[in-house]
């Protein structure tokens, strides 16, 4: 096995064994970089000398025996959302060419403390405002797209030139991409992880949150992630905790919710047989499985982008008059059309929230995770705007990608999503476990639980 | 002293000493309802039967020595907007002409249970959109405004057909009526008296609180309605307490801010000089009085009509659709205008009141208190619209009577208006205090201190 190829997990045990020094592995990363980068296209900027330098500091912590954690010497890399301080963070927009960061961002700030070393920053849709990360290039297959917004840094980890990658979720931009190139995703619950300093596109429905390549890496970032931020005026009391899953994959007394309406309707057969497999591997493993009504869910789509809208727009607001020319054609007539939305509208919008975040609740005592595709298609063609589902119903891309990982958003529940499969082009598909506020542990445990029944799975092949 | 003149601390001892009985206080005010209501029209309904088994039930539980609190057999009247289970909340509106409340509120089942008795339920401007409360009649001269929107609720406690009542607090429609007609009137911090059961007008201003004649009835009053409920989702946590003031009216070490801007802007020279002397008596006590700057005035008119005007909207939807022709004039222009309100304009002023909220979270780390005049000029005649300062700006008697109350409304802080003295036709001039939020017990002590400085306080003449 390639340097690069390691897990978190297995870096992290090397360099705490001391087999491996965090130069050796940065270096690596680096090269590998060099090879594949531009075909891929995951970063916006790779800071190499920074890295290298970092890479010193903690080799050099490590020998003198200062081991400050699971990600000390461990290279990753950041959503061009998150701000590092005298660093641009340039959202993938021309907005934003001049821009300096005056200061961390929370997540970066407890990365570094945690000894994680910084690549670069990785490539998003423009400002997050889209689902397919059009500068960069599917892991698996060129031709198509990586999905978005946290494109680069899903690529970037499936393609090993991170570790781990963190990434931000409004509407399913960590999951959609981790689900499209077969690596794993988690959008925490709302508040938990800290967005000071973070690019907003939508403040009551971001998350930022972490690509890595197992379930079990996810939890070693989390554990570093977690924690309340007074700076985030959504940010949870007394959020810290250690997410790592236990060994044992007995699930004995788990409640899985199986939808019966929603998640599995417009999905393609692939993706449906491929998903419900890996439900079946959780009843293997002594889970029970439920079926379950989804609420509400005529008003997902509508609820979804009626406060998304809106608050980019208000966030944007100066930006579009100064210099609409600016932004990317799809991401300025997004933010034009939300000076149109009345506050009925969004008041409308907020007020559907409120009573889909009651029926969730009500749905989650039933069941203590809920089973289901994460998007309901592998990665589309670039450039492809529609797809036609069997009964002959239209929907765009984007519009089918938000589709299942909305509801994780409006209502602030976790989703996990992991990688299940492969549809027989070879594209990656994946499964999404939605829990209770807080029950990160258990959908880590249950998506643990699941990956020890695979067999060890590909890599992406551009690697 | 008739019994319809006894305060509700001195209602209060009679009748624990049993010097009064519920019986015959109920009676002798519902006696003087009959003679001076014809004129005032403070009532919706009056609920006499029902006041008078109440009373005969609260006489044989404290003959029987089971006596419940401050408020066991003391007559009070509910703002309509109140609901009581079986009884139309009107709304003052033809609205609700069908209406039935299926349940109590929080507010009336708490009062209720501490044995206070409802009279019956008092006008209020229509939804409570409006500072006049047209039907209803100052209390001092027949031909001003009562004042609005808790117009009925401060009539009656004024003009001694309740010994106290309560009303709601949207932009200043608990002071601006108590202000007006020379009571006490208290708008709590946002979430200490649960909203559950209560007509909205905005959701994210509206606040419930009490009109009593003195300060040391307010405190009476709030120890029964202040409390956790989670039936309001604004609800505070752990919001018990007792809030009588003790009797010592030193106010040596408390700091005192005086605006040197904009609450004695654009204010009546009686006002103004009323309010410096109330002040002046405040320093007489010990305080120690600060300038102050207020933050951030030129926002706080747009940013509380952009919060109040779409909730009320959307909070009105379908029966401004159904039943428009239903509403007042006034009210159906400012429903209907909320219509045209963009989610952009919304959103600037959530956010103008986040950072409104941040500055005077500041300002009041300097100072403990800060007094001020509650409103610009005292009860105009009934019909005027507009006023004329002395520079010849011209201001709608709506926007006035607002423009210093709503601070408190847009930051949730408490804010306490007691009656200080009086203009030369004889009108009341109020004072308020603001404070900290949950600062209601100090705003109480300062109230009770400087009313203890005062001669008696005539009474309002209509009786």
């Amino acid at each position: 096995m390639q340097l690069p190829d390691l897990t978190l997990a297995e870096a992290s045990d090397a360099i705490r064994e001391r087999r491996v020094s965090p130069v050796e592995l940065v270096d690596s990363i680096l090269d590998h970089i060099d090879q594949v980068e531009p075909r891929l296209q995951a970063y916006v900027a790779v800071q190499a000398d920074q890295a290298r330098s970092a890479a010193r500091d903690a080799e050099r912590e490590i020998v003198a025996g200062r081991i400050r954690g699971a990600l000390h010497g461990v290279p990753m890399g950041l959503k061009d959302l998150i701000d590092v301080a005298g660093t641009a963070t340039t959202a993938s927009s021309r907005v934003r060419a001049e821009h300096r960061a005056d200061s961390d961002s929370t997540v970066f700030a407890r990365l570094r403390t945690a000894g994680a070393i910084l690549l670069g920053k990785t490539h998003t849709h423009e400002f997050a405002y889209g689902l397919t990360t059009p500068q960069t290039h599917n892991a698996w297959d060129q031709t198509r797209v990586a999905g978005g917004s946290s494109g680069g840094s899903a690529i970037a980890v499936a393609a090993r030139i991170a570790t781990f990658a963190l990434g931000t979720d409004t509407g399913g931009s960590i999951r959609v991409p981790a689900s499209l190139n077969g690596v794993v995703g988690l959008k925490p619950t709302y508040g938990l992880v800290s967005r000071h300093g973070v690019t907003s596109l939508s403040w009551s429905l971001d998350h930022v949150g972490q690509i890595t390549r197992t379930v079990e890496d996810a939890s070693l970032v989390l554990s570093v992630l977690a924690g309340h931020d007074p700076r985030d005026p959504a940010s949870l009391p007394c959020t810290d905790g250690d997410y790592r899953p236990g060994p044992v994959a007995d699930l004995t007394g788990l409640r899985v919710g199986v939808p019966r309406n929603y998640y599995f309707d417009h999905v393609d057969p692939h993706v449906d047989a491929v998903v419900r497999t890996a439900i079946d591997r959780l009843a293997d493993l002594g889970a029970h499985l439920v079926e379950v009504e989804i609420p509400m869910t005529r008003y997902i789509q509508a609820t979804q982008w009626g406060l998304m809208v809106p608050e980019a727009t208000a966030y944007h607001e100066r930006s579009l008059r100064a210099v609409p020319d600016l932004y990317a054609a799809d991401v300025r007539a997004l933010l034009e059309a939300g000076e149109l939305i009345t506050a009925g509208d969004y008041l409308r919008a907020q007020r559907a929230r409120t009573l889909m975040r009651q029926a969730w609740a009500r749905l989650l005592d039933e069941v203590d995770v809920i089973a289901a595709p994460t998007v309901p298609m592998t990665a589309v063609p670039a450039n492809l705007e529609t797809i036609t589902w069997s009964d002959g119903t239209v929907e765009s891309v984007s519009d089918a990608y938000v589709r299942l990982c909305a509801p994780a958003n409006l209502t602030g529940i976790p989703s996990l999503s992991l990688p299940v499969g492969h549809d027989p082009a070879g594209m990656p598909i994946g499964m999404q476990l939605l829990g209770r506020p807080r029950s990160e542990a258990v959908l880590l445990r249950v998506g643990h639980a699941h990956a020890q029944t695979q067999p060890a799975r590909p890599l992406a092949p551009m690697a």
